[in-house]
């Protein structure tokens, strides 16, 4: 159970859905932000490898909601589906992804520690390896942003559900209709 | 020099300016949940007490630029000014804060950690110093907030001017316009 009574039926509402059908002032800009970083086109990177920086910065965060929820959402859209976000997860340098991408991941896993972990030397690393200034900027917000959506989500402790299927409509929900889209409240 | 090329005289645009004049699209949403976080009314905790756990946060987060602004605009909000910033910085159990404010203080401090060392002991000692639901999930949010913001500002190496003058410069301008004001551009 949660922190705070959300006013929802939880098991309707896990996760950071309970808490933004409670405070739809804050669930605006917060989806607002999401679908920018995370959607959002024209952009260097897919959505799936936005997602996949997102997926990979909550599991270092051990936050199991948005770790299962971003995942699944990497997946479908990621042309190797749950295959690579698993690899990534287990070991970024082992990961059958790009050079960038694997400059980019540890870009996001400094800012991860603290922002000022990210150096000069990372950043080079990542523009040796062709990331733009945008894919650079991107990354560090996604990361910085996954920072806040998981402490926010587990800080007031909601429902994380076990069954993955739940993860897998969620991913359906999110690939056809966004992050903005009209929630049901009761 | 920041880690990527922002388009704008650093100077002129210090810290989160930079990056926010760099990417408008982000900027939006990140002040759009800074000016309901921080500023929106009506609201049980005033700006200054919501400024204040923004600043105390973003001192632990060692983020320079972040603690300076919003201990800025916590001070020029609250009635002991500055003096009660610092006291809450050097010691939330030692300050003059009601039993409240330091109980909701103890619950930012922990997600400044992770989500998770938000205990129902930490919730149930805010609850009983009378804090509401609304009080608690904004306390979360605010602190899970500054987790992000200050990783933004940090993990792009943004400029944090020494001059204390600058940070006042702003919380006039914060407090008189509000996060949402339009932003010149050259």
């Amino acid at each position: 159970m949660a922190h705070i009574d959300l006013g929802v039926d939880e098991s309707q509402f896990p996760g950071i859905r309970g808490p933004m059908a409670y405070r739809p002032e804050t669930a605006k800009p917060l989806n607002e932000l999401a679908e920018v970083l995370l959607r959002a086109q024209p952009h260097p990177l897919t959505p799936g490898e936005r997602e996949l920086i997102a997926a990979y910065v909550s599991g270092l965060n051990d936050c199991n909601f948005c770790c299962s929820s971003h995942s699944a959402f990497a997946a479908a859209q990621l042309p190797t589906g749950m295959k690579l976000v698993d690899e990534v997860r287990a070991s970024v340098d082992e990961a059958p992804v790009s050079p960038k991408m694997r400059a980019l991941l540890h870009i996001a896993a400094a800012v991860q520690q603290t922002g000022r972990a990210v150096t000069r030397e990372l950043v080079a690393a990542a523009r040796d390896e062709g990331a733009t200034d945008l894919e650079i900027h991107d990354t560090v917000l996604i990361a910085a942003a996954f920072c806040m959506y998981n402490r926010y989500v587990d800080g007031l402790a909601t429902l994380s559900p076990t069954d993955p299927a739940a993860y897998t409509e969620s991913a359906k929900r999110i690939v056809e209709h966004g992050y903005q889209a009209p929630v049901r409240t009761p």
